[in-house]
């Protein structure tokens, strides 16, 4: 998914046909049946990402540059997705940039994964842990798609047993007991290293929260985001009728070498 | 801001004291008066990020690593900041990352310009226009300090007038009239690339989606983003009484080569 | 619906079957079908509310008094109600109890109408303006049915071209162009009386907002409420993924005798 | 705070001085000092509702009839109030009308009594419980000054040992142990009564709704509502900057003679 400006065959594509959208990647035979018609693949190739195409009934459908938000939300999944509004404000609690080293359990469908790879390129790397055979193989085929795949370590381990590496910048968990990897976290960061995990039930963020205190962390915040869409129309705007109420809830700490008290 | 282990002369680090946060530089003869005692900063040097110093009353204070939060919530401003929350769905939304060649109008601040310049290292950059002087001026020190002053090109120059590059990924704007920018950034934006525009009115989101209409942009769409914290403890668990209730409308669109219609 | 300690026949009754609700009246030869089975609805006749009754399979089947949400949101309807989260907060702005004189426009489906009616019994009275035929109705067999039609005088006019009424305490309006109704409002209201007015469009309460500045209003405030549901189980508390995220944003004014300014 | 058309000695009357509110009650020689100058109370004496009277300094202020939201927001407290979003979904939730016999407890400040007060009217009767004296003294004070006090049988007892009355509509908790309270609401209330509770932790949530499930109540739900005001005016309508985002959790149910299961 390195996006140059002409479609060339394996490349990772977003079609926008007519407000619906097919994250596709562009192989010579395949041919795309969409609500508008049908789209053969092969015709995308040699266009320039912003043109336009028509299927077969004549109906125009857009070559688009996927964004990150279309790589996660589109992402092949077995499991429940990080949403891109958390993803987003963990980049910047966890100051995840170009060189950072991130521990991340588990990887799930790889879809925050792909995400925090694409921000440590092209020096940093991702340390995935992930128990589920089946979710490392979707974890690995998405993070690839995307282009990223130097940049993650994927480990067949259990987190909660404890991290291998040392001295990393940030632990980013979104696994059901994150509780069990705080200790662990707190041997594997650096100091002044960030801890964030998100988890969608307040028990789980009370327990976790809770193991925080008793090891070598502060500045211990716990919030939830939401976003909320506008139809947007001289005269007509309103707020859409329908929005997501909650995903996860995010617990965010630092580690120090000495405990507050 | 690039942070080692330990702490040199210059740098940019935050002291957490009593629930307190201050993000300072590191000068030898510097005293920091908080409401927990005097630091004197000179001691500061050659701790390890992690560590704890003490007040001339004993009181504990943590040498923290500053994230990306810390630095546009305590950036020296004349100017009302783009929040967090809304930088981070930015990012993912403009898919920026290393690389990325981003416009941004204005610098305000800096406080994006320097998370944007801190994301496209080292390859990328960020072309910032900014028509008051005195904006620029702080928005150039603030991104310095941030250890990313490379990665940015002001610019003394009017947005709404037009834009100098040409086959950029991102236009990122945080102006008073971003409708008069759309046409300019139809021109500069790559196809398939990202428009993304931030505006506190509906007025101001209602004339630049008019206007993207107009020019050559698909998949329009708006949003705002909230966040809410909670106080977190066993058996006391409850949100914060008050929270932020407004920043600023997104706006974000793709340009493409056709118009749709 | 004037509800009794035993259910009679004509009686409206929520009967709950596994979480699902059904409101419905109790006539002796009807059949209810519903997902766990079929209730024979003259079994009901005779019964406390509270008491439980079994389906044709067994199932259990409970009979409750429905409250003024089970009314609002299960009218039979033509028309987008008006949600209780906003009736709620109406009552109060509006001073609405016993006693009230309250003027509405328009009656849409008779969900709001039936609350009003119910609050200002027994020596209130609701006026409620409708233009369409087949509303009226509606409302009409609506409001008979929470059994509060004494409370209420329909009436077939267009609410735009005049308030017949005088020195009313209230004007509610949810009709698409309450602007119109402005001057009127400030003719039919008591010195201090209230407006309140519910539009779906940031347009639509603009509009209003301005006309009310030019009028005899003060004290103009707009806002939207919000209502989030969760799911509660010791260790699993969690809000609910889904919520609605716009029904309408409510203007609230207050009529005096002279203009400000 | 029954309202008549004339302002008399002894009212109730709401002061609208330049966008600040004042609850207050009218006596002879009071004189009332605000930041637009002094108001000799006298002379709004035999004042209709909505004139206008000035201040020493030549300065507007309006005389306006309070609403419900008014007197919850100014009620003279020692404690948190219930916000009138919440008492407005209550009121639907729990059918809470003329002639509705309601259980409440704790008083508090009298705040949410009072308007159940106020909804009851004339033939219903609120049954508050509050065992702190000084609460007790000030909830007296404020329902007497809101005209309702024949409504309210206040009594100094522990709503956690038990409730006195008997096939009562609605049982209404505002106190720090709301479980303790279940079986004694299932015992007061009619079949099909409405238990409704308001506290503002998850973890107080979580114990009344478990107890709620060993007693004979169904339909449990939990919720919590939001408001958000917006500053309207045209080409500058955009929310306000601050929101109260948080307030308390709502639990529902309903009481049934068979227990589920």
């Amino acid at each position: 998914m390195v996006v140059e400006d002409v479609v060339d065959k394996g490349d990772k594509v977003l079609l926008y046909c007519d407000r619906k959208k097919f994250l596709i990647t562009i192989e010579p035979k395949r041919i795309l049946h969409t609500h508008i018609g049908m789209i053969n693949l092969e015709e995308v190739i040699g266009k320039r990402y912003g043109d336009v195409i028509t299927t077969h009934i004549g109906e125009k459908a857009y070559i688009l540059r996927p964004n990150l938000v279309d790589y996660v939300l589109n992402v092949k999944r077995r499991t429940q997705i990080v949403y891109p509004k958390d993803i987003g404000i963990i980049l910047l609690l966890g100051r995840i940039g170009p060189g950072s080293l991130v521990v991340e359990g588990g990887s799930g469908s790889g879809a925050m994964t792909g995400v925090l790879a694409y921000m440590v390129r092209p020096n940093g790397k991702v340390f995935s842990y992930e128990i589920r055979d089946e979710f490392l193989k979707i974890a690995k085929r998405n993070v690839k798609e995307l282009g990223v795949g130097d940049y993650v370590v994927f480990k067949h381990k259990d987190i909660t047993k404890g991290i291998d590496e040392e001295n990393v910048d940030v632990v980013v968990l979104d696994i059901a007991s994150p509780w069990l990897v705080v200790r662990h976290a707190a041997d594997a960061l650096k100091g002044g290293g960030y801890f964030i995990s998100l988890s969608p039930t307040i028990d789980q963020v009370e327990r976790t929260v809770s193991e925080l205190r008793k090891h070598n962390f502060i500045d211990i915040s716990v919030f939830e985001t939401f976003i909320r869409y506008w139809k947007v129309k001289e005269g007509e705007s309103r707020p859409l009728t329908f929005m997501v109420g909650h995903t996860e809830f995010i617990v965010f700490a630092r580690k120090v070498f000495e405990i507050e008290g």
